[in-house]
């Protein structure tokens, strides 16, 4: 099999997998921050899977592919511990999005989307924490979804911060999505129905035409099936994102500081940086974040009752170059843009499916469809439903 | 009126209140952690109204159970800053314990649990964030309501730790608290019934004989219902009282940092303390504590599924003598001891109702009955229609 675009960090060979089952006959691919039997984890860096120690078992969501009958044939590039949305990674390379020529793949889950974009497997597992399914998807013109939070357990998943973190997939078409889907949420939710979408105006202002239009277009798709289109500002999305960094960089920092203060490990740059900013938030500081967060959930929950969409753009444009990234300050502002997208659905919680929403011809780039918690199930079928 | 017991921090009068309504002809007290408009919130801290400010509104419970016609005749005492489960007071004074002499009243709702046992009131609202109206409920042999998380709105109550922060409620008996709870759920939750109950047999083993045997006898009754019970270990108690005591901690220092430092307000030596030890948190060690926190809410959330209740003391004894908490040593044996029983259901978010179950002629001790989330309702009807 040919990975032109780099995509992938191990081809796999001869993985066990069920005769029969629901996703008999396909393959797919998972970000190497889950756990292979047997295989080393890199999580993207190259001292970790020495500190990880090799897997003994498949991730929970590996082994419930398998059970179904999939059958996993590589595992994919992340962003360096999964810790940015570039998808740039110093120690292995950065894969190459296949529809944006020089433009970045966007991460964390980059080599998951571009294998999927590039045609090497239908489906591939990522990981989502604050956006790492959702804007490799919206770059690369896949499909992403994130499940409410718990919904899918990540057991055998390199965390990055569990309390957002969430097992995600990225898919060439919203049926297959679906039907991975099923096999990973064991738990019946129910499913519910929608019937109305609101827009977040605060989110359109924070973007390019491109992402502003296919939006719209995504409104106009809904409303031909009858859902109804509201357009509000929430006003909430800084608040929602600069908390989740400060909750996000604890629980990194948390999990990361023992390895780095006795081994000192080869890091990128960029995680350095995140890293030591972490490690330098005052308990004063988190206490009023976590406070903060439950006034966020309370205020912006209030939009999401069950038969409600949210729709906001996945990221503010078509994938940027990658040269526009090499200078700190493009790219920091480049993260906050982006994560003030994305960092709505993380700190709520709540389910999102990203559909490539594109104009003919254009650089690919999604559009979120937000849902109430526990919402997955209608979710992913009113996407199947109408993207088919 | 007479306060013989030091439960009221001031009285009022002429309190307006709807003439009508499910609880006209009701008195109630608040936990002087309550706005009441036009009247200083002392928070149990000689320098607290100054920084909060006069309140121009009432809290929004103070609000709900006056427009339901209820009464409000008092403000009461409370542990210094809703930061201690003794009730001791150094600044405005500890109420008594009505029904054990000499005995503390519990906290920090310990003005609301005496004001109830005593008779002034019928039903008082207390918070509670890990056990501040169920600890006081057991010590003085009042019945006791923690709502679901986020159920009953905390806007005009003092926080503590806004991700555990709860309104609670106190009763003279199981009737009036259901009619005083229907009113603060405004949104009506499903009513569901239990038919199964678990005894946490690692709780038990943390208690004096009269918490066991109190926790069996609550057991048979709920078993007389056609409830089945069971017996089992849950194994992670001291693990949900750590999570907390950390996150707790740093919400609490988020909140009163800058008021510390910027204006050394008086503090008793126990607040001091715990403040103190919350200011020297590290960022690693919160972050690991709400990662924790994950895996505690998904290990401890599968026995409480729908239907189901777990059953344990609400205080490892009877109200230990005041004069046996003013060495450091056991005051903290205390605290640990008493929390792990109580931060169960907090670390979750879920309710309980705590229920008098000393046998005749003992001192009180309460029980605690914890529902799955959003299950209030159901709990309420069944202690309602169990110990009328």
């Amino acid at each position: 099999m040919h990975d032109g675009f780099g995509a992938v960090s191990l081809f796999l060979e001869n993985q066990p997998h069920a005769a029969t089952g629901p996703l008999q006959g396909l393959s797919f691919a998972a970000k190497d921050l889950f756990d292979v039997a047997g295989l080393p984890t890199t999580a993207g860096n190259p001292d970790f899977a020495e500190r990880w120690g090799l897997p003994r078992r498949d991730a929970w969501a590996v082994a419930a592919l398998k059970q179904a009958g999939a059958k996993l044939i590589a595992k994919t590039h992340t962003h360096e511990l999964a810790y940015g949305i570039t998808g740039i990674n110093p120690h292995f390379g950065t894969p190459q999005n296949p529809k944006v020529l020089g433009g970045i793949p966007g991460g964390s889950s980059s080599g998951s989307a571009v294998a999927v974009a590039a045609g090497l497997v239908p489906v591939a597992l990522g990981s989502d924490t604050a956006g790492s399914v959702r804007i490799p998807a919206s770059f690369c013109g896949a499909y992403a979804y994130r499940p409410t939070h718990g919904a899918i357990p990540t057991k055998g998943m390199v965390p990055l911060a569990p309390s957002y973190d969430t097992v995600g997939l990225l898919a060439a078409d919203p049926e297959l999505m679906l039907r991975f889907a099923r096999v990973l949420l064991a738990d019946a939710l129910p499913v519910v129905g929608f019937d109305r979408a609101v827009i977040l105006r605060d989110a359109l202002e924070l973007c390019a035409p491109e992402a502003q239009v296919a939006t719209l277009w995504v409104a106009s798709k809904l409303e031909s099936l009858g859902i109804k289109i509201e357009e509000k500002s929430l006003g909430l999305l800084q608040e929602a994102r600069e908390t989740q960094r400060v909750l996000q960089g604890a629980q990194a920092w948390g999990f990361h500081q023992k390895w780095i203060e006795e081994k000192q490990p080869r890091l990128g740059a960029d995680v350095r940086r995140l890293l030591e900013m972490a490690s330098s938030y005052s308990p004063g500081e988190i206490g009023r974040a976590l406070s903060e967060q439950v006034r966020l959930r309370s205020e912006m929950g209030t939009w999401l009752e069950p038969g409600t969409l949210v729709l906001l753009p996945a990221t503010p444009s078509a994938a940027p170059p990658l040269a526009d990234l090499q200078e700190t300050e493009q790219a920091l502002e480049f993260r906050w843009r982006t994560l003030s997208l994305t960092c709505y659905a993380s700190v709520l919680g709540v389910p999102v499916v990203t559909v490539p929403a594109a104009q003919p011809g254009e650089k690919p780039i999604g559009v979120q469809l937000v849902g109430a918690w526990g919402s997955d199930r209608g979710l992913l079928e009113l996407v199947q439903q109408a993207w088919e």
